[in-house]
């Protein structure tokens, strides 16, 4: 049995997959659109089973609340977080058939070099250098430009309020971060997370489901205090190895290393505890899907390939054939930099207050603005203004006044104000203060839901002499329970339905087949995953008995006909196991 | 107990649901935008119950498979189903102060007429008569013009890939026809499902979460035989009574009448068994929220205003106090316009066959394009040539060619062709037919997630003397379970975590809370509708019980803590009722 072969298995599993409604390219009667896919019938039961095995991990052990926010996004957030002016590629255009590139992918298709990152100008030198030309037309290329990744669109009937399609789910959760907090009670640490859809309008999509112009995100904005980014379990899962490919073993051209998180944190190759142990949950969570471990490898990214926002980041990669190590999920430490960017955007003050051990005493600037003076000076700017003066350091404020002859500049809607000293009242205190107010980091684990999604179909194929199936976990599979009746005669088939319509009572999704020789029937299970089938035969009718057959070897054992949707069940959550029945001789006669 | 007051009740609501996290207007730091809301944490677990409790009644008990496709959409897909020239809404403007309004509304609003579905001439005519005018600065408006309520972008980076926002789910489902119906191996009726966002750039969006530019919908598509528009289910329900209010009776200024399904088919007022039968799934659905019947009517659709699409319409309304009666179901019969439409755009045949019952002798006409003449004629254009002559009738190909001097006109791309008599082939043969290509009719009840969602917070809020809170139905709340150590010692807390962890494991989402007098934290459970609420007390630790509350009537029963899992999950499920444990004395004991 090989659960894995390289390449050609993977056209037969994208055969089976669009045969049986798993997958399916979008739009198909339309000649499709490259970089959007369909979830055929099989496959939505899929996808929501990852899903749903993500939220057990998130929501219930780790205890992250989710939220559901909006997929279009008016572009003061997307200006604020940096995707309007950075969330670009590096584009490049033929001068003679039109035909349009992404400039590092297509050096690197040839040159085989990967020049992820590089500036523009850097792009344009290499094309120039290696007599780079169009692969279609063979013509010249165009200096290469940034081309933004974000669909846009306008809302509302004005043409003028510009919004796009969020690049990914997290700005949601940081524009909500205000209410978050309170809703926390303002204690820190506490996660968030956001299961949805994302889009990125790429160049080229190529590569199926692995690169898609709409995807799935599930993620997790986990907000720590800067300075404690551990987490309470860390020592069960300390002396835990994982695969680790770290930047410096990549830049020295070394292999990945298997170490333990401890190590890795302790020798600074994984910047926190609190990052360490979301790689080991993701781990977790890719072989509860079947990926097997063997498969999974976590990358660090180069400092050149880091996104704007992060200070550390690891992929989670699965090997996936000739696509070679794909990045499934990513394990970010953001930083503060999502909540003070929004918070100089917005003007709202996104920090929280974090008590000390114990209160100090300090000498403390207080500065009042004094609206008597500001309101009818700057009339409808005045509220801004305010808002502003308070959320600056009273420090800073008060060594600008001092420094710049009793003026301090303002910045308001790109617009800049001064505010004169007898506007702002400071006064100084010393006094004991129980903590202070502090702009939490995020450690943000992403997953790409689609990509997993493939990786679970491709790593849980088998291939052998007489059959080709899906070895899905019993609680992944997207179908649990097939019911056959063995002959077409009604006797059996009603025996069945009533096995059937019980199932569904428990919320199964159940195959009902009576089409073609038992054989195929179990076939056409097999092949599509079906852990579990129930055979009605004759003794069925005279015993109360039901054989139940198992997928992955093929085993058959009977039990009584009450005991099945109980014994379902449990098989499907590993309650219990197949081979286990065998020793359950309580489960072959009634109650 | 009042459980719906109308007016006040309804902003104590929306104060609670912003307050506890329930609902958050989105991007509130970046001053808001109209027609958007987030689900909070708790907004987000009602929400799911909700559509799990749909995919309940339509993937478990109804059978239909459910898919999931793109967002974003190409122009071809909305240009065939009718959106790009018919999704309209009349527009005005206010030619002083520039204010946009949709005209129909704001006549309305103004003289408190429904004019919805006039043409625009009329508005125009309507607004001019009556002297409407710019209800903020008074001046005179525009005439009345048609605004595309889809949200546009671009695909790619050409700047010429126009595509859409989906409108509607459904489109997703009819351009996937042909794979669905090889999915359900060619044999209707067949059902299938989506659930997901769609888009309306709404002019003015109001009504807070009823008029949103973007929300979730749920559909179901029903492929049937045209002449088939029955339900095997239907004897179960045919006695029932539903509140219809037909388009006569709102024509003849009447009420809505309580009558049974079967009288309503057999008078014709409802236009099929099987439109009827999904009014009453209908209802069933939302009284399994906790809204009351009497709260539920059935509207039909006035000509008038009858969708593009759609042959018989009722929407399922809801009672809403000061908003009225609000759809937040519409149950269709669509006809086969989609599919139709989907089939000539294409050149995909999208018929299905259907067995007669017993074999048909007639006399048929076959037509055989020549492709040796049409190829080298036509070239590139001959695929599509042929594909549109095999989706032609061959006796209306016969008798155009009789007509019209041995050619006959076909239509390509908007292009026209003239085919000769001798590039096709015509047999004429006597044979038995087994049955016949049909183009299904489809059946669709479409849910507005997100009103039924409001409909379920405004419906099953509850205010006393002492208390507010939702008596959600158990297997609807929110937060199912919430633990209380009664006084903060560590025994207490520590064995109130094992409960919750106990609780955790079988994937239920526990509210922990050991901060304030038990009181509060009743309150606190009870305002966000946690039905079961169970405190550890001394007694605990002696004889190993604890207390279980029941929000509704705040009684109190004690059961073994080893009970509590199973008992909580039955308790939830309704398996069993609260006031029962008073008689289950062996839930007082430990195993």
């Amino acid at each position: 049995m090989v659960k894995f072969k390289l390449g050609d298995n993977m056209d037969k599993v994208m055969e089976i997959a669009k045969r049986r409604g798993f997958l399916w390219p979008s739009f198909e009667i339309y000649e499709g659109l490259s970089g959007f896919y369909d979830y055929g019938p099989l496959g939505v039961l899929l996808k929501r089973k990852i899903i749903e095995k993500w939220r057990e991990y998130y929501t219930i052990k780790e205890g992250f609340y989710e939220v559901e926010t909006p997929n279009v996004m008016p572009k003061e957030v997307l200006k604020a977080s940096g995707h309007v002016d950075h969330f670009n590629d590096p584009m490049t255009k033929c001068k003679d058939c039109s035909e349009i590139y992404r400039a590092d992918h297509l050096i690197k298709d040839e040159t085989g070099e990967d020049v992820e990152g590089l500036s523009n100008e850097k792009l344009t030198e290499i094309i120039s250098k290696k007599k780079i030309r169009c692969p279609k037309c063979g013509g010249h290329l165009s200096h290469v430009w940034s081309y933004n990744l974000m669909f846009q669109t306008l809302i509302g009937p004005t043409g003028k309020k510009v919004g796009y399609l969020r690049p990914e789910t997290a700005q949601g959760i940081f524009v909500l971060f205000k209410r978050l907090m309170r809703f926390y009670r303002n204690k820190l640490p506490f996660g968030v997370v956001q299961i949805g859809k994302s889009f990125r309008n790429e160049i080229s999509p190529r590569q199926g489901v692995i690169r898609l112009r709409e995807f799935t995100q599930a993620e997790a904005e986990i907000f720590v205090e800067p300075d404690n980014k551990t987490h309470p379990k860390f020592h069960k899962v300390a002396d835990e190895k994982l695969k680790l490919f770290s930047a410096e073993k990549q830049l020295n051209g070394e292999k990945p290393e298997k170490i333990s998180l401890k190590e890795a944190v302790d020798e600074n190759i994984i910047s926190s505890e609190l990052l360490a142990y979301h790689l080991y949950l993701t781990k977790e969570f890719l072989t509860d899907l079947g990926i097997p471990e063997e498969m999974i490898r976590f990358r660090q990214h180069l400092p050149s390939e880091m996104a704007h926002y992060a200070a550390d980041c690891w992929d989670a990669e699965v090997y996936m054939g000739e696509f070679g190590w794909i990045e499934v999920v990513g394990i970010a430490d953001r930083t503060n930099y999502d909540l003070k960017s929004h918070m100089e955007s917005s003007g709202e003050d996104l920090r929280i207050f974090v008590e000390y051990e114990k209160p100090k005493l300090v000498k403390k600037v207080e500065i009042h603005p004094r609206m008597d003076k500001i309101g009818p000076r700057f009339k409808e700017k005045a509220k801004k203004i305010l808002k502003k003066l308070k959320n600056m350091e009273p420090e800073k404020i008060k060594k600008e006044l001092s420094k710049n002859e009793g003026k301090i500049k303002i910045k308001i809607d790109n617009e800049e104000f001064e505010i004169y000293e007898d506007e702002i009242e400071i006064k100084e205190k010393r006094k004991y203060i129980k903590g202070k107010k502090v702009l939490p980091h995020v450690i943000e684990p992403s997953f790409g839901i689609d990509r997993i999604f493939y990786a679970t179909m491709i790593h849980n194929f088998v291939e052998d002499d007489e059959r080709t199936y899906f070895d899905f976990p019993t609680d992944i599979a997207p179908i649990p329970v097939a019911v056959f009746p063995l002959l077409n005669k009604k006797e059996l088939i009603n025996l069945a339905i009533k096995i059937k319509k019980d199932l569904q009572k428990e919320g199964l999704i159940v195959n009902y087949d009576e089409s073609g020789t038992i054989g195929r029937r179990y076939a056409r299970a097999d092949e599509i995953g079906i852990p579990f089938a129930i055979t009605v035969d004759h003794q069925s009718i005279e015993d109360g008995t039901v054989t139940i057959r198992n997928r992955s070897d093929k085993k058959q054992v009977r039990i009584a006909i009450n005991k099945i949707p109980d014994t379902i069940k449990k098989l499907i959550k590993g309650d219990i196991k197949f081979h286990e029945l065998f020793y359950h001789e309580e489960l072959l006669v009634r109650d």
